[in-house]
């Protein structure tokens, strides 16, 4: 039984040895490897040789520090909208990316920037690891309620190595773009915590199901969470893309695209809603497509006319999804996917990698100028022509799949440990398997109230 | 009867034909007539011809976030502090501003950028289209609760088209300084939602006054938005003046001026508060007039003694006015008011302006130095004199009462067409009229408890 | 008695009458002392001799933004965990902050920046005024619940000329380096509200200790501060270092540290937890501690190790104190303190000192090349050896010892005064003692449901 002894003996350690753990073997491996990179160490940064100007930092830290607020507060917020599961929807995104921005910073290190025998880090780095800890949030949305802390480090475990493998074969071996990764991050993350949710697929799930909906105030949290993804995905787009009319053109068209999406939220959460009543979830979530979609594209010459169909698009197909393919989801495929990660990132997602393979295939020296270097390298270089470039686009949104399945399915096997603790079926979205919870309002019988208090309150 | 099958019908489809209609419009514009502009443009910008440094996109993007935060997170939540309307509230203020985002930047390009057949984008555009979303939310403020959606997107479809004619005939034909917008964004936006309010006046919305107040947790929501308005508003009147010493003074200005309005706002609750209690409908929004009293002056020399002066005289004027004059307005007046933004928009935009008056008319060549030229170009160039700057920007308030009030009665004749879907008088600030609302709280009787949780629970 | 007719006339004009003092003063020394820098004043900055690129102002503003937004945001959410004192914790935040900005330009300029008879303000002054602000609000936080606003602008009033002197005494007395204020901002904040909470020790507080804790959503709030607090952070410990590898630094190892907190204080806190449960008062505050342990030694060579292994050590002392140090603190010590701010910032602020200390005493020329000039100036002109470097850090945090507990003492003899209104033993922690409070929850009786609606509802 869940409440025996020996199971809360358990419990209590499982989590603080993991964490304890994970964090001395990161710090052993960081010990060994990683040093400032040359923008940041005292020593190697010369004053004479990078004007203000000319350093980076004053050029990426700003994007960086949205991306940050987009990965916590976003992401931390958009999953609050369970009505009892907020403590382990903040608590544990909290967990899983603080985690993952050290452990990414290892993998990608040793991937991307792994020289002389160190990892160099700086700017860059840490808007990777917030990469990575996006595609790890993701995941978590399609799991979300129905894992134990520690089974959710070591997805993260697993998933911070994959995600770094397949960001490294798409961007460094097949030449792909994929700036706000539509296939890197939310591709990847999405089909990752599917096949992963999958694997672990409770059938007894209907035991919780009455804890599985919002209540009123929850929902107003979870906007806390739209919103700041959705004021700050320009920049999450934009953060690595080249600086100067890249980055630029690159934001405009996120900005776009989501306006758009926006519009087609609203549009089809009417159309399909009972009695043409809107559906929070489906602004809460649908909305957001549009970052999703453009991901790929953005820093393409997308043209505005394109990024708004495109948006428009992608908020229509998410919020079909959520309302007539999540049952199915469930019911036919025995995916219970809690945020609907599927709809805001699965299918846009792949959505957006099409969309890249279009755009790309359509690239002219013409349209891009001195441009295209930055844009499409391999192509200004004359090594690869637009269509071929299409093609690896397409092939690198099949690897991602590839990834994310294989990777999925392992991580679904790993969890499955017998040892690992996991909430029973009737105690799943529930705080008080996690969390001392406090009661959900003060004991109004204890406090004693002067008269014109009393009077005031009435 | 509002839950009569037919009326179900023509909602139904009335805000989704609407939503697709506008979108579908605007992509076709966009397609036409939107272009990005020579620094957005891969082809177009070139990496040799501007340094990293000359990119105004580094010195204007920041800024633009701030912008960006300020008018979702803060417009957004600041209204949220109905006890039944947060999903309204909040997601409204998404619908409007992504449309608004789209429209203006249509119709302030063809005012402003339109050449070669083409609009041109890029990241001011963006700046100025959320602006303009920042005036249409506050008219929005005026009429919340007691409009439906496609109401609100109708008077979005002409609002934008009235700010940015206004807009045009200030800063173009009139020569006249308004950065922060004391007179284009908070005085258009609060006496066009007035007047559109009066139009539409409910002799009989007593019957939903008793949704009309907060409740605790409403009102800490709404704190949010209060705390985002106040903290970006620097960047909000800089975002657009002059790069150097004019972005610099604008924020100092409005910081101080924040700062003041702040003490006075809580010094004049007191005062007049029952029992000294204070009120925290004055906190949510007088201590923010210091951020609207300075939207016209903060780029000028008004030094930081004139900046604290203006914000405390904004924080007591508005106090005052949510205090004394907002149930005059809605006695006398037949104005219904729902967040009083006479007080936080109305009054302080046009002291703002009449600040700017006074700021502009004491100019003089030797208390701006080269800087008159960014400031006041007219009168560097010595075609006007201080004092004919003075006077014009008296009549740019003029104009814009004008605009604002013949925009906002037409808007109200707009928004009264019969066929459109209007809450009824008992259902004003009721989210379930617009949305499918969960409950208020889980059902506990439904929840088992195991041994141990029931203890910790107790 | 607390509802005495006199003694309500007195809490009416008190409040009121402190803010129109206060604020009237605050004016007419910035009218007679502030003037803006040359950075700021229309005449004093020529665009030609300032290139975009050199106005430090794009460097220091989007920080100074972050900075702007922990302070409001961050500390005011962050306090509001306390079940029946949302209001006071947001509102009382945002006027201390208001007061404190202002008042300390004027302490902090006359001590930094005084000459000519004025105070030059910029972009620095926002920023330095900021931080002491962080300060008031750590101390804030100590006598939380307990003291009313007349109170808490006295306290201010104080704290704010020590911190000045303080913290000029070990920035240009002393050359201690404290980029992010482990010692200035957090040991002598915390101190000096533990040192005056002592003095306002209530061996009677028992009568409101069922108002003490948190509700469920009251903790999801509190998480909206500790989110903001956390991501921002790397910002603030870099907003005044050298730009470019300084700042980059500083950010780096800020970020490491958090994230190992992060994870020490869940690995601690299910270790210490009742079976294995974690507890929310740890993740919103213990998590943070990796940013105050870094304040001193972040912009120093500390390594991304150093980062990492502070960052965990902070976390779990952090958590410890929660659990068991602070009952010993209150039982034993006579000190009361709300929000554990002996655990956030005490500890860690003076681990994070003795750390500066220790990385102080490790620099050498090598490891810093040509930065030692930035970070340790005094070493680099061969003034000082990096073992009297490390001395004279050492000696600060003394100094910063002592001027908090005298000042702490001093403020608490100054709150005691008689005439002041401070809330009975019984209604501490309790909002409506200042505010008009709504209810909690619309009166469900009052609304009436149309059929259709019912359905939705139930």
């Amino acid at each position: 039984m869940a409440g025996s002894p020996s199971r809360a003996a358990g419990r209590r350690l499982q989590l603080p040895l993991l964490c304890l753990f994970l964090q001395g073997a990161t710090a052993v491996l960081f010990a060994v490897f990683v040093r400032y990179n040359h923008k940041t160490d005292a020593a190697l940064w010369h004053r004479s040789n990078h004007s203000n100007a000319d350093n980076e930092f004053y050029f990426r830290y700003p994007s960086f520090q949205d991306v940050h607020a987009m990965v916590f507060v976003g992401f931390g917020f958009l999953m609050v909208f369970l009505q009892r599961y907020g403590f382990s929807s903040v608590g544990f995104t909290f967990l899983l990316a603080a985690f993952a921005l050290q452990w990414s910073t290892l993998v990608q290190g040793f991937l991307h920037s792994f020289h002389g025998g160190h990892i160099h880090v700086g700017v860059e780095s840490m808007i990777n690891a917030d990469f990575c800890a996006g595609a790890v949030l993701i995941s978590f949305g399609a799991v979300l309620g129905k894992t134990g802390p520690a089974q959710l480090l070591l997805m993260a475990l697993l998933e911070v190595v994959l995600f770094g493998i397949n960001e490294f074969v798409l961007l460094h071996l097949l030449g792909v773009r994929d700036a706000g990764g539509s296939m890197t991050i939310h591709t990847f993350g999405a089909y990752f915590g599917l096949v992963l949710s999958r694997v672990l697929y409770r059938p007894q799930l209907e035991k919780s199901k009455h804890r599985q909906g919002s209540v009123y105030h929850s929902d107003l949290f979870a906007m806390i969470g739209t919103i700041f993804l959705w004021i700050f995905w320009p920049s999450f787009n934009a953060a690595l893309t080249a600086l100067g009319a890249g980055q630029h053109r690159t934001a405009l068209n996120t900005y776009y695209s989501l306006a758009a999406s926006t519009l087609g939220t609203f549009a089809l959460s009417a159309l399909v809603g009972e009695d043409g009543r809107l559906d929070m979830v489906h602004i809460q979530n649908a909305a957001l497509a549009g970052g999703v979609v453009v991901g790929t594209s953005s820093e393409m010459m997308l043209t505005p006319f394109g990024a708004l169909t495109a948006g428009f698009l992608a908020g229509t197909v998410s919020t079909l999804g959520y309302k007539f393919f999540t049952p199915i989801l469930e019911s036919k495929f025995k995916v219970q996917d809690t945020c609907g990660v599927h709809n805001l990132h699965g299918m846009p997602g792949v959505l957006g990698a099409l969309l890249g393979v279009l755009v790309a295939g359509l690239a002219t020296h013409e349209a891009y100028g001195d441009g295209l270097e930055s844009v499409f390298p391999l192509i200004a270089e004359g090594q690869r022509s637009a269509t071929s470039q299409a093609m690896h686009q397409l092939f690198g949104l099949f690897v991602t799949l590839m990834f994310a399945s294989v990777g999925g399915g392992l991580g679904g096997l790993l969890l499955k440990l017998p040892f690992l603790d996991s909430p029973p079926d009737s105690q799943c979205y529930e705080d008080q398997v996690h969390w001392q919870v406090p009661g959900e309002h003060e004991d109004k019988a204890q406090r004693p109230l002067r008269v014109e208090e009393a009077d005031t309150q009435a």
